[in-house]
């Protein structure tokens, strides 16, 4: 393993933005150079500026040429001090329902703004803001106080849409050494949240070096470590050891826990009339206990006790949807619906115990159905935060699932979902290598952004329009620079063109709009 | 040059079918094998057959092992005993306004069908709907008299979303073979329409060799040739050369052409204060000769001559949007939504010549502005189809916009539009190479696929569930025939499986939900 790994970006800088409240915090974002405007105005080349801009960060101190990488040692600790002054129970929702901002609620509204205060762009987002999103329970900072490494980052749907990428090895692929690379990789392109979703022989190790050098939260499905614990014999789990699994992932300081607590027992048989029946792994570990047992699960049963147990460490609670559909048929059938609902139920006693929760929705969805999926959310979860596979909009597109799912992930985000679960172009067919995670978080970041421009995130077109002016002006570097993937559009440019150029290879010169279009400004003025 | 291409799908056979009105139509269908689901009842294996499903094939003669293709020589003249018995005037529009329902209408109704009836789905589509529907200017069946060797196929709110490609040389890169070679491979992977945007040298010969060999309707911008004829100097164009170009493609064949008929003089100046100009080849050329010439546009001035020449040889016209938004800036913006109403007006003036028409559309558009587009071309247009590019939701991913625009593309679709125009990944950097045209038609499959569902159409999901119900029981070959791209779905499922495993390395073995899930169905029983 490369013990010194570093992410760069073309013509850009990492910058620090400081608090106000908390004047000590350094809000990491990278500010992208641009070169100016030439014009020609009576035959004299004018130059005009162009403003740097800002984007939003997930690499944390990779991105830093200043900071020392050491995967051994780990990342620096940068939430070690506030964590210090806090006392057991005091989660993010804890104090901020005590009226107390956090030093990571400001931290996350400095981020989500950037700045936008120069720029004269108004803004909802205030730390006083953040804090009543988060006492409502609407938004989510998962902040595990034993995973001070992470940079605090928001999940609500009155904050930017965030997207997760799902890593972790299989008992037949991949050692530690590539996970931990794929971690890394993921940040690079902009992950906000990433979830260790390993199963086979050294789960705890591979977690532990994810967590140590990951500077996003970090989900798992605490249910896979358990499942192990018991051969991958369902019907031999037990409270204890499922308890005691958790436990164990608190202490090492996972962010977020995947748990399947809205399946029923009751609710079960209902997947049986499906097309593709139970296409979650924790939900059907979960549902084939219950089913040998004739007993409700005791996920829903010990609902209280997880909860305390979350509340020790602030770990946020995602309820699983185990009975999500697994294909367009399946949609918004009634087994998703009734599991729905009892996420609804239970939401609420984590937030009556201080516990961050947000809620796991699907998986595959016509886009007619899509609507209905987030209104229902809405309204049954009393406005917990969403957080979506996909969903898919077709079934028919093997090898393109990153596409057929950014569909619909751009909608459900623009209706208000609040973090989306990238899906790799391997989807349904393998585990996903490096450039299938590029790929997938790359289009996971076009749907989110997409969909904060349709909600009017404050700033949300900047980038837009700084890269459509470079792009109409031909100053090729910057439209690269500021693009969500600047390696590959240029590679893709070279293949057939100059970087100095006045036109490409798409029109050739004579034919180019662009300078055609230019060129009318010269017929006004005769 | 391969002289002999063939194109071929994995288990599937070509299968004809034929006509009520005209016994002697053969509508030529993909039929995909599948195999049996293999259950074990009391220990014993228990084979259920599972219905073949067919696809909608635009590969025309290339997939028939029985027709032996030259090159050369060109495709079989499909439709020229039907053109036969036609008078001068008798386009498809004044067929259908007479009441006559063409071979033609009663192909596209069988095509559009498939095998619904033998599957007891209702369907809308009958040989006198799709009359109606020509008859009303609302589906357009481009058939130039002189292309009889394209399948017909129709255009339409009503039908299936159909997908057009873009194809073509620039002065600077690709010969004819490659051409003709693309031309085949996005008929292979499901484009209705090609568009040959070439410029450059080679113009008319690489046109013939498109249009003998291709079995889907061939659209073209006549402008770029009319500009090539004056050397690229907008202002030496001329009504004549422009005249004497379409004449000289209505005789080659071409179905459909784009013609910035809509940009008029009093509205150029409205590009002007956009962020990207104007970003359309034909229509930033057609508004330099305005401006120099302070003149209105002779598209526009000579609207009725064009129909009159287009209604001698079926051909269509593509209203062409030269104001489009090139970013999501300038979207829906006044200079955009002056040409549109412009097209309103001159659809009608077309459907009074019989001159089949419709009109194309952005561009670069933010989700929550997609809407408004549909909504105003329905109003303002009559109902005419609409063919949109993309349209891109969001300007910051370079390299990956075939993706933006999906996004785009499918709501779009659902929304009305008749047909997308697909984004390869190489928009706005370079022309597309074969893998980029096969990456950007499956991805508008896709798209089309989506707004198929999302519209209802008859029988849109029996290929989705037929997918689906391979996957959930481990028939993987199922599942990749059934795919959009069986190649590249088995490539990537290749990379560390086993064709015939009951699990794949997503999960492994233990952790198969799908494995899980089927054993509920045995506690049940217990």
């Amino acid at each position: 393993m490369d013990n010194n790994i570093k992410i760069t970006y073309p013509s850009s800088e990492k910058v620090y933005m400081s608090g106000t409240l908390y004047p000590d915090l350094r809000v990491g974002m990278r500010r992208v150079r641009l070169t100016p405007t030439v014009d020609i105005v009576d035959g004299k080349k004018v130059m005009t500026d162009n403003a740097p801009v800002y984007v939003y960060d997930t690499s944390g101190p990779y991105s830093d040429p200043d900071v020392e990488i050491d995967l051994k040692r780990g990342l620096p600790k940068l939430r070690a001090p506030w964590i210090a002054k806090r006392k057991p129970g005091d989660t993010q929702m804890a104090l901020a329902k005590r009226g107390v901002i956090t030093e990571e609620m400001e931290y996350v509204a400095i981020r989500e703004n950037m700045n936008c205060a120069e720029l004269g762009i108004e803004t909802h987002i205030t730390p006083e803001f953040v804090r009543q999103e988060v006492a409502a329970g609407r938004a989510v900072i998962p902040a595990n106080i034993n995973h001070p490494e992470a940079e605090p980052m928001v999940i609500g749907t009155n904050f930017l849409v965030k997207i997760n990428t799902n890593i972790g090895n299989s008992a037949t692929t991949s050692g530690i050494d590539e996970e931990v690379e794929k971690a890394v990789w993921s940040c690079k392109w902009g992950g906000d949240t990433l979830m260790d979703l390993s199963t086979g022989d050294n789960i705890h190790e591979t977690r532990e070096w994810i967590l140590r050098n990951c500077p996003v939260p970090v989900g798992t499905v605490p249910m896979y470590q358990a499942f192990e614990k018991v051969n991958g014999r369902a019907e031999d789990l037990t409270w204890e050891i499922f308890r005691d699994t958790l436990l164990e992932q608190c202490e090492q300081g996972v962010d977020y826990f995947t748990i399947h607590c809205g399946i029923r027992l009751k609710n079960v048989p209902l997947s049986q009339g499906r097309l593709t029946g139970m296409v979650s792994r924790g939900g059907s570990i979960i549902s084939k206990w219950c089913m040998v047992h004739k007993e409700e699960s005791f996920l829903y049963s010990h609902f209280d006790d997880i909860c305390d147990i979350c509340r020790e460490y602030d770990v946020a609670i995602s309820l699983g949807d185990g009975l999500r559909p697994g294909s367009i048929h399946d949609a918004n059938d009634a087994a998703q619906f009734a599991e729905l609902d009892t996420m609804g139920e239970l939401v609420e006693r984590a937030w009556a115990k201080d516990v961050q929760a947000f809620i796991e929705g699907p998986g595959h969805v016509p886009m007619q159905k899509i609507r209905a999926n987030m209104d229902r959310q809405i309204e049954k979860c009393h406005g917990a935060p969403f957080y979506t596979l996909g969903p898919l909009v077709t079934d028919i597109a093997p090898g393109y699932d990153h596409i057929t799912s950014a569909i619909g992930a751009s909608m459900i985000g623009w209706y208000g979902t609040a973090m989306l679960c990238y899906v790799t172009p391997k989807e349904h067919l393998a585990l996903p290598m490096k450039d299938d995670v590029r790929t997938g978080v790359v289009t996971y970041k076009i749907a989110a952004h997409a969909a904060d421009i349709a909600k009017g995130h404050p700033g949300a077109t900047i980038r837009d329009n700084a890269l459509s002016k470079a792009r109409y002006e031909f100053r090729w570097k910057d439209q690269f620079n500021l693009a969500l993937d600047p390696e590959r559009a240029l590679e893709y440019y070279k293949t057939s063109n100059d970087v100095e150029g006045r036109y490409c290879t798409m029109c050739g010169p004579n034919f180019c709009a662009a300078r055609i279009s230019h060129s009318l400004k010269d017929c006004d003025q005769q």
